[in-house]
């Protein structure tokens, strides 16, 4: 049960069997750093290739094919004073006639958006585009991990653009501050990999990002022998939660519900008659996201009706 | 600005242009009542053929083709005791490998459940099958509207098992009392029409029911000249929203998101590019169904954030 | 086992339980005509309004609910010289980010193109616009019914630019001169509609158009008494096939593929394990469209392989 | 333009960025064999893990990112008399709600069927189960490749179970012998994989399987320098083509139409709107598979049309 304080040297733009950066026991706390989207640190350099550049793997000590492992995300925090966004929404989320009339830029380099990221404040305050009709736009922090997960089975590496079984790239924004994740274990150790961090993110991340920056990151993991489940779950106070990652959305929501409805009958008593008539009257689905190559819904059941 | 009592003598089960059942006027507020899906209606005696059967159409004074008709839900109360759902989660929401291992009822007469309902206290009770791990369950009641809408252009008479641009069986819990819902006119005098109460559903109506139930039914509608939409929206007090009717999931998003951003440009004074920067980090989708054959999904923006 | 010619005065533009034009006898056999899809006759005048509207419908004696109306389409011919297509492929059949680089024209009356249409040579030469690369394209014509099929069940009227169970705007090139279509008989005399042919079409109707034009039409009407199907039908010298209409094109070959396996099973005196050991590895499948609201995919299965 | 003989010894289960077994040069053809889809080799022995194990990589000296890859298929050839077969349609290929009469097995081992393979006859024959109604049916022999292709870009290691741009698990049956198909190079020497052999194979794979059988192949590699491609393509004497690999379907063939665009303005000498024109009359679709993660849509233009 140490806290380990790891520096990352070098990043992955795959989710897969990586050689470990850390071996670490269950029950270990890591305080850890993540780099933004595009490579960059804390002071805004750009120290490694784009693509939502990986902190890890952490190789977990007792984890192996068939367990789960349970991380809690402790502390999610940008560290420095300026993210991104893309400032237009992703040519699939409107209708195809329609992704003309969008404001297309006149090349690359307008494509982004720049946000002032005040954590005392606890707000993000929009200061490039200055010149749109919303102005000085200023809201409310929620960090959020948009990309982690394990090492998929079978010696795959998958694009840290993409989600699976794994985790990966989900861009969901209820992995946030206080939020345990548990993920499929498929190769020794888990390998852990984590970055991403977005200050803030609708749902669907409808515009290809939240705003993106680099993380403090600090998380305890847990690993639980002989539980196997497939799919990412999570829970909060108030929820647990499947996710489901595929295309199109509808094969999305079948994974999570399958999921969720495996996961009543093994760990919440109900017969299946009980936990569908259940689901069925309280069961609630969050978009993750709709624009990377797999997408995520999630499927939540609130915990006042589990008991 | 009369408030007209009407009493139902039949009813339809397609959206279409069908002889008007009462002229009603611009600001006019109308009670009446509606059966439920089976069409049972206060009494639990069926009085017409199942299938969402709709009350109306109440044909609006002055709505012409172009307008937009806002309809305000102003009271939605089940008015009987005793509701019903499904049991088992629909095939299609449900990894195809899964489906076999459902709980099959024996034949369609052990298909349902029945829930008590109870105004006064706000709760429904599952009473029928007693013999599942959840027991009595008591959830709080949120009654809502599943079908409703206006007659389709061209002389489309639309079952009232599937929606699109006109509205019909979208089955979104967000259709509660409060909420103003605005459609698209197509037709002479809008042609209202209203029905399907659900008296809690949860989201994506997993089960293919809410706890249908027969409703006493209040609202109020009002015509916006000139002022012409391409899918149904609303609002209540904290959100606006849009909503996309389709398949796949997919689609509805790009309808929904689509309409959202023709609101925001031509309503709330924004730019595309504001707008877009605005909806990537605050926007929110919900689920309504996933189960009738055109599945819906709704895209809203919080009202703080549009000033 | 008549003829009938029959001399449309008015079309529509849905299908529906219209008033019937004709009553005609199981047997027999209909000479008519059918307008193109803007609603322009064999001169070229626009006499009705657009949208494929369809001759029709036809009362059939003795078509009950629970009936299947056999249609063999003996003769398709274009009626005048000249027919149109679009010029650019439809927005939803590239990627969304390849929208914006397709050749839009300027305003909607360049959109489309012009072909001269030679019966006697059986061929289409592109005349209009002149200045592409392709030239004076010459192609051989292959006539085609885009949209025909029965009233649906439950007073629906569906619009005939998309398509059912009730067959309607299929687009499917092989809709052709000698093929029988099977259409499940939903109300009274099945009424019968047909209209939009194409001179040509490739597959998907990915320019949202065949060389659309007027034709004389005669078919052959056949009613099979207790015979229900559940999705249009149809066959030819080498093939018997099946339709499903649905979006995405995975619903519509997920329909296609039960109806053929219900096809082998009861016609064909085929056990399941046999129906699908044979389909697996003889199996075909064509794209009908993938433009209208509801795309078609098409099950195919040789004669050869079923004795 | 060395003719090499390899015989493998390991296979693989990702195509990725794997050591090669053979360096060969631009011109050179290989003769080799493969291994079925569970790992079977010419003898039945099952010498390796089972999930289209994949022979190579082959290293073709000059291939660089940004070249495409032309592979011939000269020679495909079942070396050995018996293969395998599923036996029921996969779940996802019929109506959800029609999943559970499938005929499901009573556990995996009776899940296969087997077919004995005559090469001198070209025919394959159904041996076991010998009870079902079609008995003991023989079927043409038609030899294709499931699974090939190149490394993917950025240290990908993707699974043979799925496909993408880089080629992978399309099971298409025209990839057969005599066609040539063309890879975009991602890493240097493109790293070429080739593997899981069917006799025979219906569209869309919708057993799950071709008639899974181990090969002798021959192939020959040119590098086409400079020449940068986005999606699989191919050619035989009468068509060229695009693969689309993604869900839905609909999403396959956005990206192979929008492949063939591009390949008709490229090399064909078309413009935008004529290339548009001529494939809007005359394209065809093929559905490659209907099973695997990523599905398959074929586009294909005639060569006749394009002169």
């Amino acid at each position: 049960m140490a806290t380990r304080h790891f520096q990352p040297t070098h990043y992955f733009t795959t989710i897969g069997s990586h050689e470990p950066v850390l071996r670490i026991a269950d029950g270990d706390t890591v305080v850890t750093t993540t780099v933004d989207a595009r490579g960059a640190d804390s002071s805004g350099s750009v120290i490694t290739a784009r693509g939502n550049p990986m902190t890890g793997p952490f190789y977990v000590e007792g984890a192996e094919p068939g367990d789960t492992l349970a991380v809690t995300l402790d502390k999610l925090r940008p560290n420095r004073l300026r993210g991104w966004t893309r400032k237009m929404v992703a040519s699939n989320v409107v209708d195809p006639e329609y992704v003309r009339h969008l404001p297309w830029p006149v090349d690359d380099s307008q494509a982004l958006a720049t946000w002032e990221v005040d954590n005392a404040a606890g707000t993000a305050t929009l200061v490039e585009p200055s010149d749109t009709k919303v102005g000085r736009l200023t809201l409310p922090l929620a960090p959020m991990v948009g990309c982690f997960g394990v090492a998929p089975a079978g010696g795959e590496a998958i694009s840290t653009a993409t989600s699976g079984p794994h985790g990966g790239n989900m861009d969901y924004r209820g992995f946030r501050e206080g939020v345990t994740v548990y993920f499929p274990v498929a190769m020794p150790g888990a390998l852990f990999h984590i970055g991403d961090g977005h200050a803030l993110q609708g749902d669907g991340e409808i515009v290809g990002t939240g705003i993106e920056i680099s993380f403090e990151v600090q998380f305890t993991v847990r690993v639980r022998k002989g539980k196997a489940i497939g799919w990412p779950r999570g829970e909060d106070a108030d929820y647990i939660f499947t996710c489901g990652n595929a295309r199109p959305l509808d094969q999305c929501v079948q994974h999570a519900t399958t999921e969720m409805i495996r996961w009543l009958e093994s760990d919440y008593g109900l017969d299946p008659v009980g936990a569908q008539i259940l689901m069925g009257q309280t069961v609630e689905y969050d978009l993750g996201n709709i624009y990377d190559p797999a997408y995520t819904m999630v499927c939540k059941m609130p915990k006042r009706v589990l008991r």
